[in-house]
């Protein structure tokens, strides 16, 4: 695979997140150490007097000397619940803008950071300006499913309130490409979050939004309701960043609040305890079937440049399938096809 | 308590629901048969050929020989997939309808079916109109929050969509009220839903409604994000209906995916269906804290009549709470307080 793959450097906000090196590098480093990746690069972007010791301590001395991982000097750093119109304006020495600024100049194809994500978008948007025919960029993320082999994209989860139609149709190409192209599905199919049911079905954005991607090249199936969501009946679902924000977390919320009273009521006495302890081989396969550490790396999209955001609380391992999506999406030149298709939507 | 509540007449739409009068005519005497609900009277609309046998079967004779129960004839039934519009334009003689009209006229207090959500709401802004002040009616929900002791009220679910920052001040007047009459809180804290962590916080409307709500005599809280939903901050949460119904259905889908995923693994060897068994009455707790039926019956408000809407595929448990709650809505003249509330909440 490797001689066939074009040699791919991702840019890493080495201080963002909530662990900042302590799980950025080791997860570097195990991302370089996989035999399909032995041909790619990553830069660690930031503060090299935290970075440079634990790369020594993580074993990361050979990979250095082989030029596959470099340190570069950031020497800010954007917090967490730091304002990101403030981040943009006064840290212009940010790991996190620095490792954007790598994309920008071509010395890397993508960038990936852990860190405050308003202010990741503020920079990117400043910094690597949206794709032609592409009025904002989105942010898109890999949700599980019930059966485990199957994967559905959503797009916008949060980046922008008050799209418009047309807005909601470029949210369709760019994830229609992202799974074609990624995931490799043929022919993805793409719904519109709505609402049924009820007496008035649908926004009138939603209904024109509709309309639209009826007409266009896309393999459109209509709509779906958010209970379908997590149950693989369509593979993108398009919606606004406030809809499907609230989908996101409304799901999130309702997963933690199942998890508390399982664990409540498996402590609530001797029994409930042993029965615990009993059925633990069970919980940990429920567990892992839906350990959101797999799907980590909701990426920024639309932008002219490869940026993906984990999670701020991720752990070694969901970091580095952030670097891996974000290696597999310069692979495959994203960028180049969503600027392609969206050229094409309404013609062919 | 029966010498100072006034005795309410429920009319009940028997014929609603994917069980009918199985289903709302044993709710019915139950209801009557409980001690606090003595003086209170349940008129059961619909196919009196069906709905007879049933009342005779579950002992609801003697019911009717009191005068506490009665049968009202109506000769259609509105189908759960109906179109809104043909039900309100050609069903004239629906058990739904005559259920809302015996309130119009005064013979009912409150009204409850569990029949076509989008048929219910068409026919009751119909027939009832909304309260002076009130642009549009609401769906309002009880939700269950981690906390067992606790619940919150949600609007709108799903019977608006484009709203106004108008009609969202109107909600949170609506939420506030029957927050206050109906659970008894003195206070109570009313939020916007919103999303946060992201570059642009809130949609204009949101903004504009946040700043209305600021200035008015309601206890605004400010803002919850849809992961907060379910544990218990606020009293009540207010939102467009498309928002709401996603939050709502997003929640659902992901209860249903993760007990989906319980189900799988406890049957997946010999071992997890063991622990299964040994683990049984742990669920059994867990289920019933979970119970969606203790907190059936969402409400139309914002009507001049109590409309309350069951779940559809509710059973005699669920359907009692919904009669419950529009009795407790009647009683504590919900309606007469919004018209006053509304009236003042930027003067006082």
């Amino acid at each position: 695979m490797s001689s066939k793959t074009p040699v791919v450097t991702v840019a890493v906000d080495a201080m963002g997140g909530d662990f900042g090196p302590e799980v950025t590098v080791p997860a570097a480093i195990a991302f370089l150490t996989k035999p399909h990746n032995s041909s790619h690069r990553i830069v660690l972007v930031g503060l090299v007097d935290m970075i440079e010791p634990i790369v020594q301590a993580k074993g990361g001395a050979a990979l250095m000397n082989a030029g596959r991982l470099s340190i570069h000097a950031a020497s800010e750093v954007v917090a967490m619940d730091e304002s990101p119109a403030l981040a943009l304006k006064r840290k212009k020495d940010s790991s996190m803008r620095v490792a954007i600024n790598l994309v920008k100049e071509g010395s890397a194809q993508a960038a990936v950071s852990a860190g405050n994500t308003g202010a990741l978008m503020a920079t990117a948007r400043f910094v690597l300006k949206t794709i032609k025919g592409i009025d904002r960029p989105a942010i898109i993320s890999t949700l599980p499913c019930l059966d485990p082999s199957k994967t559905v994209h959503m797009l916008d989860l949060g980046a922008n309130v008050d799209s418009t139609p047309e807005m909601l149709v470029q949210f369709a190409v760019m994830g229609s490409v992202l799974t074609h192209y990624v995931d490799k599905k043929e022919s993805p199919r793409v719904a519109l979050l709505n609402v049924g049911a009820e007496e008035i079905k649908g926004s009138e954005k939603v209904k024109r939004a509709s309309q639209l991607l009826s007409a266009s090249s896309l393999n459109y199936v209509g709509y779906v309701e958010a209970d379908e969501i997590l149950f693989s009946k369509v593979d993108v679902i398009v919606c606004d960043g406030f809809e499907g924000n609230v989908a996101l977390k409304a799901s999130e919320g309702t997963a933690k609040m199942i998890l508390s009273v399982l664990k409540e009521e498996f402590k609530s006495s001797l029994y409930s305890k042993l029965a615990g302890a009993v059925a633990l081989p069970v919980f940990k396969s429920v567990q892992s079937r839906l350990d959101p550490r797999s799907h980590n790396g909701a990426s920024l999209i639309g932008l002219n440049g490869i940026v993906v955001k984990s999670h701020g609380g991720t752990d070694v391992v969901g970091f580095e399938f952030a670097i891996q999506e974000a290696r597999q999406q310069a692979s495959r030149d994203v960028i180049g096809h969503i600027s392609t298709e969206i050229g094409k939507v309404f013609t062919s």
